[in-house]
């Protein structure tokens, strides 16, 4: 099955303009061709192609699904980006397998990483999202600074912060899991970890600190651990 | 804390030859400098260097722990390599980070990839293992065909094979760590899955046939899900 982003718009469907030229001219498709759609909000089509231009690649909808494999949680992970982007890079892609609904990067005081290209790590997250069949699409966030994503008003989901520090109290995250929180904001800090001022400061804004485990993870380790426990944990 | 590998003899301890070769020439050591080395069984020592040749560097044992950050679980995975070599490097990496024993590749029905450069996959392993702190080093074993390997002795593993087929019965690996298994020998199939006569022969020699969820992951996915899961459940 063959997944293709774009718009749903009653009984038509438009393939996005460069999924259009991946149809058209990487894959050489026909007129006729019966594909699938996303609009990356949960419906799912299957569609037949009956237009076929540069930049718009046109089909009806033969059926539709609402709400297509949906997730019983929300899970938005701000994480500060490795030193080494292909660590990122799979990390993105694997928690898009998974399953995550946000990704931002965070800028820390122990950050070793300063900048990044969204646009290329959101293609990643597109071809993650098309190759394991998602209908709902991961949004992927600028970089940050770590003082104004915590200010953000997150009032319904549960947050959390996962750090080191043993001299802080933490729950483990294995714990928070057993509510069953069902909108989950997670900071996963850089190599050299949070800042103490940091973390304090993340706390004043109702973050929860949190263990991952017993071990002390690289950064992409504790996300991915993060997301296969979320979802071991609480998919059905 | 820099990690080596290499042999701890009562109150002396070598690093092995490549060790050797990195700690004098690459870093640069000296004599006098303290370091720390593990036998890759568990042992991890800080040694004070007293000797460098070109093969042996050699120092003296100023303490020593046994048993080090014992896993309280076995886990060997066999898992048929991926098409792309990277996805099994980058699962290589993770397993020996999060906790694996011993690795197999496995040449199924199905794979898409019929030989695997061992040595090299050695050295991912050996690099994680250090950059993580293990004492325990995992084992990495050569390719062997499906059939040879189900009809190897594990009687006293708990064994399963994870796969795809609905219309076999299987339970739930979720529902299989709740009896605390402390051996597990886990099969991870290709992008194909297991045939149905591989699956039906790894039955009649033992093995359970497992879910690993509700979703369909690639192969790499799938197998860091079972060390994550693995850990997570069996874990202090």
């Amino acid at each position: 099955m063959k997944l293709f982003i774009g718009e749903i718009v009653e009984k038509t469907a438009y393939l996005n303009e460069e999924e259009s030229h991946h149809f058209a001219k990487v894959l050489r498709g026909k007129e006729g061709d019966i594909v699938h759609v996303t609009d990356g909000e949960g419906s799912l089509a299957e569609i037949e192609i009956y237009s076929i231009t540069k930049k718009r690649v046109e089909g009806k909808v033969l059926n539709i699904k609402r709400e297509f494999e949906k997730k019983n949680y929300q899970l938005h992970i701000a994480i500060a980006p490795t030193k080494t982007i292909e660590r990122l890079e799979f990390f993105l892609e694997k928690a898009t397998e998974i399953g995550i609904d946000e990704i931002t990067f965070l800028q820390t005081f122990h950050s070793e990483r300063k900048t990044i290209k969204r646009e290329r790590l959101e293609k990643i997250v597109q071809s993650a999202a098309k190759q394991s069949l998602k209908a709902y699409l991961p949004k992927v966030n600028d970089m940050v600074k770590f003082n104004d994503f915590i200010k953000q008003n997150f009032e319904e989901a549960t947050r959390c912060i996962a750090h080191c520090q043993t001299v802080v109290t933490r729950i483990s995250y294995k714990t928070l899991l057993q509510s069953k929180p069902n909108n989950i904001v997670l900071l996963i800090g850089p190599e050299g970890d949070f800042s103490n001022e940091e973390i304090a400061l993340a706390e004043s804004n109702g973050f929860t600190g949190i263990s991952l485990g017993h071990q002390r993870f690289r950064t992409e380790t504790a996300a991915l651990q993060a997301v296969f426990a979320t979802d071991w944990s609480l998919s059905d």
